[in-house]
């Protein structure tokens, strides 16, 4: 009798819980809207009985390995506590664990969801052959996952990985942490807007970007990319930059760990192409190793599936 | 039969190789001259005539567990190969191991010295109660350790820990790897001195500072901490500056890895006084992780003997 596992991708925005097999095959998904304004209750309801529900429809064809579930957060892992998400306001202090183990009555893994996408690449995505990775997520903040010898690496406190609040500029921006100069205010997608509205400010924008912000549309990253790759000069030393910031990062990592894969995931990771030759031109001139020795950064193969998959991989991993 | 173990510290300088039980007791040492300048076949022939003669005359007292040598610089640990080492000028990819393997006919662990001081430290040093730690020595250059899960971090690669390279002040001083902004180029004692150097160059070094470069003695960093310890304001603020490099570097490799000790060892640790303060004050701003759970910033507890210890420890750990 062939394994499944439940994985399950808890984001602010979309709920989805997938059966999965050992060789990667999502073979069925459930997708709800999270529905945060519901409250956390309601949330862990839909979650777990889109579990049970999974579960109750496979079971007897499928022998079930166990449940993984990726939270948008800060996890202290042994208690099973969320203390902290920018994605689920009112989730401060949620005993997640106790709340959806209450519901299921059947052991699951609870991990980070940057965590658990960092898990699905090097199962089955960009980082398949290798046993260490590195991988960031460039969302609206930057978060980051830490795979060595196969396994993720939780650090003493569960907080490892924390790869967006590494300091690189350190009198540079204010970060959302409290400090100056993190990876997060360079190169997540809110640091692109950041950017365009500081150089707006200064007056010294190029037309593209000025003509986008006085005609009164919200200013985006995917707009302001859009703008680069139509050769706005602003918009494309914006990218730029990120590609830098990008690439000191990952140098400073290469230099720490020796760690051969890099993998960029989140959505901003669509503008790659307006990044990409900066970061690679910074990454030899902040790492020796790197310039002896070239490692591969890549981007995400799973996209926003990463998790879902590393979630359910959690159970077949352990 | 207790066990015993031989473990080598080669420096640039010295030479040591001593006989250490199970419980971290040296109870026999030899110690050389390096004399790099004789040449690596004659350094090599020390080295190893001097293991033959500590195993000799404990071996029938006391079982022979192993031995380990620690090596300046970087290596290639599967090959055994020295790729470069700053203090063993002339010995550019020397295949260390291949020589001591011909005079010694019997297994031995090599490991980069750094790595080896991480381990001894973590074995009976500063770090004795903890599964992880991150050891930095601060000498002319600074080198780093890393240990996970007790066991030393070597990546892919074998370079990992290249702590004394990780850029925190990216347009800031050259260093010798090319970069700009390393660790090493502000919290090394080399980086003292340049610091000095350059605020002597300024002309608005204070009175002790200039007095001292005036009666024409090479600055050296222990000279520079005398004065710092005078109060002498230059020289103040210079031992600060190696305080925030240390604080910012500290503070990301928490953020990166959730470590809970660190141990600074080398010869520039004795300076510890007089770059604490600012160092203490900059982990905080720059890691919420720390400000939400302190981590141990130590002293090294072994000193120069921790890589000696660490070597030994290395067949003890096997």
């Amino acid at each position: 009798m062939s394994r499944f596992a439940i994985g399950v991708d808890l984001g602010g925005t979309n709920l989805r819980v997938a059966a999965i097999n050992e060789n990667g095959g999502l073979f069925d998904q459930l997708s709800f809207l999270t529905e945060v304004e519901k409250g956390r209750e309601d949330v862990v309801d839909r979650l777990s009985k889109g579990i049970l529900q999974l579960v109750e429809r496979w079971k007897d064809i499928y022998q079930l390995a166990g449940i993984g579930v990726g939270i948008p957060g800060i996890l202290k892992m042994k208690e099973g506590i969320l203390v902290a998400s920018p994605n689920l306001p009112g989730w401060e202090n949620f005993n997640i664990r106790a709340q959806i183990a209450r519901r299921l009555n059947s052991p699951f893994y609870l991990e980070n969801d940057a965590n658990a996408a960092a898990l699905g690449e090097k199962w089955i995505g960009s980082g398949r052959a290798c046993d260490h990775l590195c991988f960031l997520t460039m969302g609206t903040g930057i978060g980051g996952g830490l795979i060595l010898n196969g396994k993720i690496w939780h650090g003493v406190a569960g907080m490892a990985a924390e790869l967006g609040h590494v300091t690189i500029y350190p009198n540079g921006r204010l970060c959302n942490c409290g400090n100056y100069g993190c990876l997060e205010a360079y190169a997540a997608a809110s640091a692109v807007v950041k950017a365009a509205k500081e150089i707006l400010e200064s007056g010294k924008a190029s037309s593209g970007l000025q003509k986008a912000a006085s005609a009164g549309t919200k200013l985006t990253s995917a707009i302001i990319y859009r703008l680069a790759r139509e050769g706005d000069a602003s918009s494309v030393s914006i990218f730029e930059g990120v590609g830098r910031a990008l690439g000191l990062a990952i140098a400073n990592f290469i230099n720490i760990f020796d760690i051969d894969t890099f993998v960029l995931g989140g959505g901003a990771v669509d503008a790659w192409d307006a990044f990409e030759k900066s970061m690679f031109e910074e990454v030899p001139k902040r790492s020796y190793i790197y310039r002896n020795d070239p490692r591969k950064i890549l981007k995400s193969h799973l996209g926003n599936q990463a998790g879902l998959f590393g979630a359910a991989y959690l159970a077949f991993q352990s």
